[in-house]
């Protein structure tokens, strides 16, 4: 097991219908040193990539987005949600699905902030069904740059999310992949990894 | 100037109305070298105080808290916006007013993370009102804890916010207090600070 499977194991709690609790480390109290240690082990991992942004989304993802570019030495640019449809059009728009809150968001980032020219990580601390992963990729293609890589600290393999970006070409590196839990016994099965 | 100061000054946008745009560097696209410096200047500013926990709310104060939770080598806890009123009781609650957007958001902190031990600096982007502050300092005080201080890295002077909670008798520090501005000229005024 890796740092961050260590983690989930240690300090994460599974409940009833799938769900993985990692609120007292990610993504409500988030631990420093565990962010700093995804953010180099991010950049282990695209180390032959040159990034020129980070794209995250808001809120989790900020955190995670902020530690790796420390190591990456690059801008942040965070997609913010709006339920507004109002847009003036200096912005990229996409249309994200939550199933978690069951409703609809516009996910939205200036265009000041995306260019041809950019070579972009996409940062994520969630994949399941990749909905706002996908609003990401739309964004980032929508604006001529790269998406060079996509990097995740916890996917729910189990899920369809991974598969299809897989599927699709894209360079998916995900810290930690849970093939399945058990809520009852409270334990996480993951993906090997090299 | 301090460092802040001259950045908002070479990309920073006066609007009409008061606004300040600052999104290519603090709160949508955001440049992790002035984030690490804002992080530093935030322990120097509250370097006597033994601070066990760094409190902000999402989205944009996320990057900021980040930045300075390496320097106190604590973890960060951001307080979740919520438009439900459907809460359970393990969590800490304020109604916070947002003039920008002209909604009421209920404002959470689960209980798992604040408690009377704790030793706390608020962090946020921008001070206006206050309301957000307000907010944050509520739901510190309700867990028992102790607002060691406050960390900001704009405040808006000639509004109300910054007045309100150092008579409160907070020990408040913004790294850039903005007396006023001109859109017609672009120009911003700063308090002096020693």
């Amino acid at each position: 097991m890796n740092f961050l499977e260590e983690r989930i194991v240690k300090d994460g709690v599974v409940k009833p219908g799938n769900v993985l609790k990692v609120d007292s480390f990610l993504n409500h109290q988030m631990d420093i040193h565990l962010m700093d240690e995804m953010g180099k082990e991010f950049k282990r991992r695209f180390a032959d990539k040159n990034i020129t942004k980070i794209l995250t989304i808001e809120a989790s993802g900020i955190a995670i987005a902020i530690a790796a570019a420390r190591y990456f030495d690059v801008p942040v640019v965070f997609a913010k949600k709006s339920k507004s449809i109002n847009l003036d059009g200096d912005v990229y728009v996409a249309t994200v699905e939550s199933f978690t809150h069951k409703n609809t968001n516009q996910v939205v980032v200036s265009k000041k902030f995306l260019s041809a020219e950019d070579h972009v990580l996409i940062i994520d601390d969630f994949l399941a069904n990749g909905c706002a992963l996908q609003g990401l990729i739309s964004i980032t293609e929508s604006s001529g740059a790269t998406v060079e890589g996509i990097g995740i600290a916890i996917e729910k393999g189990f899920q369809v999310g991974g598969k299809v970006i897989r599927n699709l070409g894209y360079h998916l590196e995900s810290l930690a992949i849970v093939e399945s839990m058990d809520d009852e016994k409270g334990t996480v099965q993951f993906r090997e990894q090299e």
